[in-house]
């Protein structure tokens, strides 16, 4: 249920967000995902409109009408709540305001999934501020489970009723850490796919096809690691929180905190833990 | 609920099993998924003792104490109501009787995904009589979901409630066609690598990580073509009666039906209907 007030937001959790509340905003974003979901799901495994971005150009970047339709119902929501926030979304684009928030969309994150049937594609609402991510929340509606994280907390609610705080978990062995990658063929600049081939002969094993799932099972404590290339601000800020919040530690390849605040692609390298990252990062080659 | 007395069994549905209904056993398949669902789920995303069977070969082929136990279970329920049948099971080899059935089994197809956090693990449970495949189940427990098949019939059952019968694809277009494997790295023998190029080349996207999830896509009508190679007969003899009793087409690389009485390794192509069957098999070099 949307409420018609607008949500009350008041200071401690965020240090440097004196007029804002992270749980209240993660509250609000699970109301934003039941508007997703509720246009997502019934389009889920039916033939729908799949229309081709990238068409004339060759690559395959499907968008399908629940896309779109989704995020028209996130992005009103908000502008009924917060009209002042700046919202970036990967299908409508950037309304930028002087206002330090901003919402970070991405109504289906793994549209190739989506469009297979597979059920791993996900809902990711993600909010800055300042340019850092603060809240982050990620509905796959299909599961029936939901991962949300700020600050030092990472929450879960799944099938059956179970419901549980996160925790990344203590793997320090690159040899033995279980691995993910969306796939093999998404490293394509410079030296990307020497650096993915290096962490995914030192790993145990390379996981691919699961988009925005990955980090919520890191952050789950199930895989160690994952490893990406060519991420754009809305694939990757609404999980940057639920890493984080799941004690995980999430940058990009050469260890600097992920960019939003520009359009262009990022690499990144999230992991269980310190101990874990350094040990990736310092296999990595420029 | 398993009950003592012996589940009736009597003939129409299979022309060459006049003492057997394939619907009666894939309800009695239902029982023995409920039985698996009970051991493997509690494990699921819980620190499990990983065993690593082929630790000194090299490879990685994990089980864990959830596949043994499951398949425990399931053949005592087999043994107590039809004493007489082989069972054929990934952990517990081969029972070999004098009956023209047998149920082969893989408690958990899909350990690298079940090790990862990744729900698209399933429990397989297929029937055959004198080496066909008459009836299969394939359950995926966290995702709430069983797909199962016999004859010409293929049914579902999901979260939410939903049920139905399911149908593949009409996608007769190869360049059009949505294809899966479980990944880039099976592919060993001879020239099995240049023919998953070619068909990884030819069809619109490749998925990767969906083990026996992908047969069940094709059976929805989500995907259209699975490409396998060194497939061991449980881990496709319970898929065969999905694929078909939804329409599609699953023989190995060379046309031929897939045999379940060796221990050999097959290749499987599977298809959403004979059209795309052809012009993915005439594409195939040996």
């Amino acid at each position: 249920m949307i409420e018609n007030a607008p949500i009350k937001i008041y200071s401690p959790m965020l240090p440097n967000a004196p007029i804002a509340e992270a749980e209240d905003f993660a509250r609000f974003a699970h109301m934003l995902a039941d508007a997703a979901d509720a246009i997502t799901l019934p389009m889920f495994r039916k033939p729908v409109a799949i229309d081709n971005k990238l068409e004339h150009s060759g690559d395959f970047d499907p968008v399908t009408l629940a896309d779109q339709n989704a995020e028209k119902a996130i992005r009103a929501i908000i502008e009924e709540h917060f009209p002042q926030h700046s919202i970036l979304g990967e299908e409508f684009g950037h309304k930028k305001t002087d206002s330090p928030y901003e919402w970070i969309l991405d109504p289906i994150d793994g549209t190739r999934s989506f469009i297979s049937g597979i059920p791993l594609w996900g809902t990711l609402i993600g909010l800055t501020f300042e340019g850092k991510a603060v809240m982050g929340l990620n509905s796959q509606p299909h599961i029936g489970e939901r991962f949300w994280g700020y600050g030092r907390a990472c929450l879960y609610q799944g099938p059956r009723e179970t419901y549980g705080q996160l925790q990344s978990s203590n793997q320090t062995s690159l040899s033995q850490a279980l691995a993910a990658t969306t796939g093999p063929d998404f490293f394509a600049k410079g030296n990307e796919t020497e650096n993915f081939e290096i962490i995914k002969n030192k790993t145990r094993l390379m996981r691919f096809g699961g988009d925005c799932y990955f980090y919520c099972l890191l952050a789950s404590g199930s895989l160690d690691l994952v490893i990406e290339a060519g991420l754009n601000p809305y694939d990757i800020a609404a999980l940057v929180p639920i890493v984080e919040g799941a004690g995980g530690i999430i940058t990009d390849w050469h260890g600097n905190p992920i960019r939003f605040d520009n359009n262009g692609k990022t690499t990144v390298l999230a992991t269980a833990n310190k101990i874990l990252h350094e040990k990736a990062l310092s296999e990595l080659t420029f």
